[in-house]
C-alpha cells in the first residue's frame, strides 16, 4: 500500500478513469476542427439532451470555477447580488471569482451549517432590503450535493425554484458532484434540475472521473443567449474542444458518470456505518454522498495521521475523509479499523 | 485519404502527440496532490527553467486567451494601454478577452503589414499622447512568430526590448507557436526572451501537440507576484494539475516540443518550395515558420475546394496553409500538385 | 481685457451661467432628501419630459466620462462591442472608460475625417465578422455635434437608426454639446432624437454653462432597467440630487439651454465669417456649432499665440477655436482682426 | 416651522454652506483651465496640505461612494480582498460599489456591534486562511468616525496601524465625516491620520456643508502612482474642477470644516442629554459624533412620527437622528421636548 492510496484529502486527487481515458484516445485520432464545431462536441452535447430529456443548451468549461462564475455573471448584472449559504463554495474557495467574473456582483450569504439553502433563507435575504444602496438579489445558487456532503431532495428544490419564482430570482445549482447527489437519491437527472425549476446547472465532471471539464446546462435557451462569446472572451474556449467533450461521451454513454458516484458514496457509507458507533467518535453530517466529515479528539486523528492517512481537519475537530471512483474499498476497510484502533486504544 | 487530411485550415486541427500523451497516461498512475502542489507540475517548471536556463516563474493556464490576457493585466493597470500590431490575435481573435482580464485596458494598435512591431512603432505610439484623457502606454506585445508567420530575430527583440527600457514599457511575448520560432531561428529559448529582455512569454503547447495548457514564465520573479491569486480568481487553476503539466515533461524531456515544430516548419517550407514560382501563384510572406500564406486567383482556390483541401481564406484572395506537427509530407506533395495542376491548367 | 477672455481651447472653461446659477441659489434653501428623492430632481425629470415630448425614464450622473460609459455599459453585454468613428470622444478622450465600465466591450473604429458615421460604416462593421473569436457590435454612438463640431441632420440619423434597425444596434447618441445641434437644426429635440430612431442620450450641461451633471435619457423605459443601481455602483449617484437638478430646471424653464448654444454657435460663426477668405487660412470644417477649425501656417499660430490668444492645434496645422455660453463677442472680433493681421501681415 | 426643519433623516438633507457658496460664487468668475489644472484646485490642494502639515498628494472625487471605491480598488488587486467592519458603509450601502472599482476584491467583514475594528479583529481575518483559494487581505478600511457615530482614539489608530503594518495591510480611512471626529477628538488632522500610520483617508465634505466632492489624500506619494487616471477612467474627473475644489478652500480657509462639525457634534449631544434619562429611551450608542441612536418603544416612536419627526429606524426599535452644519438648536429642543412628552405621557 503506498501512501496514495492513503490519500483521502480531496475526491480531485484521483486520476482519469478508464472510460473517460478510452473516449480521449479514441478522439484523439486525426484532426477534428477547433472551437467546438467538431463531432465530439456535438455528440457530447446530445447525450447530455438525453440523459437530461431536455433541449436545453450545453457548454464546456475548463473548470468548475469558470463554470459557476459564468454562469452566475449570466443570470444577473453587476449591481446585483447572488444568495447563497455560508459554506457554499463560491463564496468560501474562489478567490473572488464570481465577483471578478460578474464585474462586481454581491454574494449574499446566509448561515447554514449544513449548506443547505431554505426558502426561508431566501426569502430572508432577497427582502431584507430594497434601496437603492444595496444590490438587489437576482439569482440564488445551491450546491449539490452541499459542501458537507448534504442533498437536497426532489421535494427541496422545488420549495427553493418556488420562492425563486414568487421573488424574481433565478436558480442555479453547482453540480460539481452532481453525479453523487444523483446516485444518492436514485433519481433522474431532470428530476432534480428543470423538472424541479433549476434555471442553470453546471454539471462538474472533474471530481468524478475527468481530467478537466465541466458542462453548463440551460434549460431555458433564452438564457444561455450570448453564452458562447462570454466563455471565448473569459478564456473558456478550448480550441480542441474533442478532448473535453469526449470524456463526457465516455462517461455517459457507458454509464461510468453514474457508476463511479455510487463507487465513492459507496466508500463513504463503509467507513461511515464502521466507525459511528466508536467512542469518541462522531458523524458531524449523515453521509448523503461521497463525504465523511468525523468529530474526534485530537488524540484519534494525531494516531491516523501517524498510520500515514491523509485527510481535511477543521478547527474543533473536524476530519474530512473524501472518496472517489477509484478508492479501494479494502483501503477504507484498512481506515476503519486504524480508527477503531486508535478509538478504543 | 480521408477528408482530415485534407485539413490545412488550422494547427490545432491536429490531435495530442505521442510523447504528450504517454506522459498523461503515466501521470494516471494512482492518486496526486491538486491544485499544482504535486510532483508533475514541479518536474514540469524544473523542466522549463532547464530549457530556458533561467529561475523563471513558471505557471499554467488552459489556453493561450487567459495566458496572454492574464499575463497583460498583471502588466498595466485598467487605465493603461497594451501596444500591439494590427494582426495581433489579442486585438483581432480574443472577443476582447484583454480588456476583460484588465478590466478595461486598451489596446494601441500598430499598423503592420507582416504583424512585425518595430521599435519606431512602439516609440510613436508611446509618445502620441501624454494627457490625462488617453490610457498611457505600459506594455507591448509582440507575437512570436506573427500570425503571418514571420518572426522577430534576436535583434529584433533586443532593439524592442531596447525601446521598451527607454519608454518604461514592458516587453510580453505572446508565444502561441514560440517552439517554431526557435526552430527557424535554430537559437535557444532564452536567446529570444530574457536575454534579449523579454519580460513575460506565453508559451503555447496546444498548437504544437498538447490537448490543453499553455505555460508563462516570468522571468523577473517580482512580476510575478500573486499571480498564482489572479490564475485563481480567473478560472484558471487546474485541480488536476498534472494533466496540463506532465504534458509538457513530455514534450521538454523528449525533445518533441522542438521536433513537432521543424516538423511543421518543414512541411511549410515544403509546400512552398513546390508552388512559388508557378504562374498566378505568389507568396504573400516569406515561410518562416508553419503557415504559407498564398495569393491565387479565385479559380485556383476554388478548384482546390473542389478537390477537398480545406484552408482560410482572406479578402483580396489570401489563403492560409497550417502545418502540424503530425502533417504527413506526402499530403503536403498531393497539394501541391493540385496547386501545380490548378495553376497550370 | 484679461488673459483668460482670450481663452478659446475649450468650451469648459467657462464657468456657470446666471440661469443655473440661480436655480442652484434656489434649490439650497433649507432641507431636502437625499439620492434624488426631492422635488427638484422630480421638477427636472418633468421639464426633460415636456422638452422631449415623451415619457422617457430620466438619470443625472457628474459628468460626461460616466453618462455615455455607463449608457454603452447598459446597451451592451462585457463580450459585445460599440460602433464608433475614429474621433468620437469616447474613443479618443475617455482613458478607456467606457471599456471599464462595460468591463471589456470593444470599440469598433470607423475612420472618419468629419467625426460622422454612415449607414454604411456601420454595416460594415457590423457584418465584418461573425465569428465567436470577435464580439458582436451591439450599439452604434454617434456624437451630436461631432468632435469636429459637424451636425447630423434628421435624416443622417434616421438613416442611421434605420440601419441599426436592421443589423439588430441600438443608437446611442453622445449628446455633450446636445444643445449647440438642436440651434443650429432649429428642431426640436425630440426631431433629432426618439422620432429619428435614438434610442439613448446622454444630454450635456456642462459645456453648456453648468458646473456638473449630465442627463441621461432613455426613450425606451424597458432599456433602463436597473439603471438607477447602475449609477450607484459606479459611483454615480449624488446624495445631494438636487444640486445636479436644480440647475437643469433653470436651464430648461428659463430656455438657457437653447439660447447659451444659440450664443456659442454664433460666435463661432461669427469668427468663420471674418477669417474664411483670408489668404493661408482655411476652415477645416464647415461651421456647424461652436467650434472653428482652422488651418494656417505656423507663422500665424505663432503670432495668435504671441498676442496671447489660446486655443489647440492639432497635427498639420490645424488649430481649434471653441466659444461658449459667455463669449465676448467683441473679443471674437479682436480675434478676428488679429488672424487678419497676422494673415495679411 | 415647516415639514423640512423636523428632518433628521440624514445630514446629507442639508444644502450648502455659506462658505462654500460663496467660494463658488468666487471661482464663477470668468474661465479657468479644466481638468484641475486651475489656481483653485491647487489652492485646494495646497491647502489641505497645510491643514494635514503633510506634503500628501490630493485628489476629489465627485462623491464618496466612488472616492473610497477608487481608494481601496488602487491599494489592492483583484484577488485580494479589504478588511472591514460588518456595518461598514462600504458594505452595506454602496450596492457593490469597492467590488465593482476593484473588479471583483472581496470584503472581509468583522462582526461589530459599534462599528470599530479592533487589532485583533484584523489580525483574525487577515490569518484566517493562507491558501489559494481565499483572497489574501491587503487594506484594512475603517470609518472615522463609524456609522453609529463612534470616534476611534488615537490609540485606537495607532494600535489598529501597527497591526496593519505587522500583516504587511494598508490602512485606509473613510472619513465621510472626518471633521467629526477631528471636533470630537480636539486632535490635528494629522493626529489621527498619517502621524497615526494612516496611508489613505477619504475626507468627507458632503455631509459637512458642500453639494459634491470628497477630497482623497494619499500621505505616500508612491501610492498615489497612476491615481489621476484612475479618476478619469472611472468618470470621477471633474472638467470644470473648480467647483469642486473652489468650496474646500472656503471650508479650510474658513476653518467652516471644523465649526460645522462641532455644531453638529453639539447639536447631537444636547438632544442626548436632555433624553438620556428618560423612561423607555435608551442611548444606543454614546454620542461621539452627530447621530444619536436611540432605543425606544413604538409607541414612542409612532408618537414623535406623527409629531411630524423624521428619522430612520431599524429593527428592533432602534432610531437614528442625524445632525448637519444648519441644524437649528431650538428645533433639537423640540424634538427633545416630544419625546419627552412621548415617554412620559
Amino acid at each position: 500500500m503506498t501512501q496514495h492510496s492513503q490519500q483521502f484529502a480531496s475526491d480531485n486527487y484521483a486520476g482519469i478513469c478508464p472510460e473517460a481515458w478510452a473516449a480521449m484516445d479514441e478522439a484523439n485520432r486525426g484532426s477534428a476542427v477547433a472551437y467546438g464545431e467538431d463531432i465530439w462536441t456535438q455528440r457530447a452535447a446530445d447525450r447530455f439532451r438525453s440523459l437530461f430529456d431536455s433541449n436545453c443548451e450545453v457548454f464546456f468549461a475548463f473548470n468548475g470555477t469558470a463554470a459557476n462564475s459564468m454562469a452566475l455573471a449570466s443570470l444577473c448584472q453587476s449591481y446585483q447580488s447572488v444568495i447563497c449559504s455560508s459554506s457554499a463554495h463560491v463564496e468560501t474557495d474562489e478567490c473572488g471569482a464570481p465577483e471578478f467574473f460578474s464585474n462586481g456582483a454581491k454574494l449574499l450569504v446566509a448561515p447554514s451549517d449544513d449548506g443547505k439553502l431554505t426558502p426561508d433563507m431566501v426569502r430572508a435575504l432577497a427582502t431584507s432590503r430594497s434601496d437603492i444602496h444595496f444590490p438587489q438579489a437576482r439569482v440564488v445558487t445551491i450546491t449539490q450535493p452541499t459542501e458537507t456532503g448534504q442533498v437536497y431532495s426532489i421535494e427541496d428544490i422545488k420549495a427553493l425554484s418556488a420562492a425563486c419564482h414568487e421573488l424574481n430570482l433565478k436558480l442555479h445549482m453547482d453540480g460539481a458532484r452532481f453525479a453523487h447527489a444523483c446516485a444518492t437519491l436514485g433519481c433522474s437527472p431532470a428530476d432534480i434540475t428543470w423538472k424541479a425549476g433549476v434555471d442553470v446547472l453546471c454539471f462538474g465532471g472533474t471530481k468524478n472521473g475527468m481530467a478537466v471539464g465541466e458542462a453548463i446546462l440551460f434549460f431555458d435557451s433564452a438564457m444561455a443567449e450570448g453564452f458562447d462569446y462570454r466563455c471565448k472572451q473569459a478564456g473558456q474556449l478550448a480550441s480542441k474542444m474533442r478532448f473535453l467533450a469526449a470524456p463526457w461521451i465516455g462517461m455517459l454513454e457507458s454509464g461510468a458518470w453514474l457508476r463511479n458516484a455510487q463507487h465513492a458514496n459507496g466508500c463513504a457509507l463503509q467507513l461511515a456505518q464502521k466507525v459511528e458507533n466508536l467512542p469518541g467518535v462522531e458523524l458531524l453530517f449523515p453521509v448523503q454522498s461521497n463525504a465523511v466529515f468525523l468529530k474526534a479528539p485530537d488524540s484519534i486523528l494525531d494516531n491516523l495521521r501517524d498510520r500515514g492517512w491523509r485527510f481535511y481537519t477543521f478547527i474543533g475537530g473536524g476530519a474530512r475523509f473524501m472518496f472517489a471512483w477509484d478508492t479501494n474499498p479494502d483501503v477504507v476497510d484498512e481506515l476503519a479499523e486504524d480508527i477503531r484502533a486508535a478509538a478504543l486504544g
